[in-house]
């Protein structure tokens, strides 16, 4: 098979967060500090509104000092005119020979000078959200190793979130589990991955595959899952990431609060129980093994009485873990997957 | 919602045939004698060992002389070394004004010259493979008019050619139908489409709702098929065409002698009731309403006795008209079109 070029970001990284003063415009920073501290030396903060993630303020030569490869762009920033203001404070990191890392639409050299300024130290431009040039088209050859995917009853359910978890909590009860990046954010906590969403569609589970490669018997990959095959905006997607992922196991990532599809407000939500049946008939077809091993809720907007309620309701009902990884953690999940090893 | 540009084929067509020699080699000229055979003026053959579509030969004045838009590369040409070969001739015909019309991998600016002869005489250089740059997201919103979507249990089990067959039965019983096109041949057949296997993946939905938009009540789109939900290369492209095209009718398309997935041959093919049973159960998703009218076989690779009786008895086993186009036309599925106008 020929050699794909995927993106390997160096840490440690410095988090700009430019003049940012909400939590919610900072959230691909804010998820960079929870799940690999251990990549962040420190955030670059305009000014004391800014927010405070809690690592410690650095400016570049402060940052280039305590070790930094990298300045990750860890806000939303809004269109071409922020781009302008922050341009030569982007061109000084640069300079100083840090790799940018951005997950913008737009582009990085359409930044002035910033192309420039990379080249000459040395350093890269890079958009998490450009995908590799040279991806294979899916083969659906059976791969080595074991696979759980995120699958949801919509986006944004918090799939990225619950693999992370989940890897997180396998690798703290000794099981060998790897996350795998399928979107920007989680390509960024990673380190390396592919936007799925951002192929052409003839090579969606070819990336899969990419992402996912053969690995040792007893390895797990933890695969961040996107869109759902219930949202007619991203279904496609969606098929061809459960399809070139061959998951062993699927877990159902699900918002106790959200009605209809977020992209689409014609639509109401599918069930959990519709959602594991059609993901499981699916993929079957790359894996006939496969199984669902649990449910992930986001249950943040129920009353805190009606979360465990509403949790304990769905796991009678399907006889299945049903979880809010953000209350109970995912040991629940992990022990169905000492289940199947 | 934002304008797409999508492409506009000028005919009359030359369509360019080389000096290929075996009429598979030419399946895209003969695909455009055989479905629009009022777009195509002649051909141009180097010598006459070469492949005869039937068409009358003309060079590039004679061409121009006889009304000729575009000169369609109806043959697959393999690698640099035959565009080298043919240059001259393509920029001849460029700069008497004829669009140059391709579906190949590499890109006509790549041929010397082509793109200065072009801008010279104000033609242009076409790429079928290539999709428009700004797609929509799906909105799944309802649109008017009535749509039939080829689905199948593989690639290459005969869409293209069961959904043209289907329009022009249609017409000549007086319905008012429009094939629509999803790849490249059909795309030269049609003079419009998108080639939805090569849009980035979050819009594969999106490009299906730009190529069948709102009609009148009693038209029907009958739209070409790509990949099939069971092959495990293809199945995310075949999914969101689905769920864009929300369709009232779909017809399965199946090659009676084909058992195992075209590209993945660990895989062995569904049969047509399973893919009938998940294309419907995905399709309620977008349209609760869609039924399955009927099943296209390619029979061809069968005995003439052996032909008839399994259309027969496949017919018997679902209840379904399932007919094999090349032998017997599409009359069967207009009834069935009749029973839901």
């Amino acid at each position: 098979m020929k050699q794909v070029t995927t993106v390997k970001l160096t840490p440690p990284y410095l988090i700009f967060l430019g003049d940012v003063s909400d939590l919610l415009s900072a959230k691909t920073g804010a998820g960079l500090v929870q799940w690999c501290p251990d990549k962040v030396v420190g955030q670059f903060r305009s000014n004391a509104n800014c927010v405070d993630l809690g690592v410690p303020d650095l400016n570049i030569e402060q940052a280039v000092a305590a070790g930094a490869k990298s300045l990750v762009i860890g806000v939303a920033l809004v269109g071409g005119a922020m781009n302008q203001l922050w341009a030569p404070l982007l061109n000084q990191a640069a300079l100083a020979g840090l790799d940018i890392v951005s997950g913008m639409h737009s582009e990085l050299t359409d930044i002035p000078n910033l192309a420039d300024s990379a080249k000459h130290s040395g350093s890269r431009l890079i958009n998490v959200r450009r995908a590799p040039a040279n991806l294979p088209i899916g083969t659906g050859r059976k791969r080595s190793g074991k696979r759980v995917l995120m699958v949801g009853t919509d986006c944004a359910v918090g799939k990225k979130y619950s693999a992370l978890a989940l890897a997180n909590a396998m690798t703290a009860r000794g099981l060998r589990a790897t996350f795998r990046a399928t979107g920007q954010t989680g390509m960024m906590i990673a380190g390396s991955g592919i936007p799925v969403d951002s192929v052409i569609a003839d090579f969606i589970s070819g990336a899969a595959e990419v992402i996912s490669p053969d690995n040792a018997p007893d390895h797990w990959d933890i695969i961040e899952g996107q869109g759902s095959l219930f949202n007619p905006s991203y279904s496609g997607v969606s098929l061809g990431l459960l399809h070139g992922s061959q998951p062993d196991a699927i877990v159902v990532c699900h918002d106790a609060s959200r009605e209809v599809v977020s992209t689409c407000a014609d639509y109401r939500l599918p069930s959990v129980e519709e959602c594991i049946d059609l993901n499981l008939l699916c993929a079957r077809i790359t894996n006939p093994a496969v199984v669902c091993i649990g449910v992930c809720v986001n249950t943040s907007k129920l009353s805190s009485q009606a979360r465990l309620e509403y949790l304990q309701q769905l796991s009678a009902q399907l006889q299945l873990p049903c979880i809010d990884p953000i209350l109970q953690g995912c040991d629940a999940l992990v022990d169905e997957i000492n289940k199947l090893t």
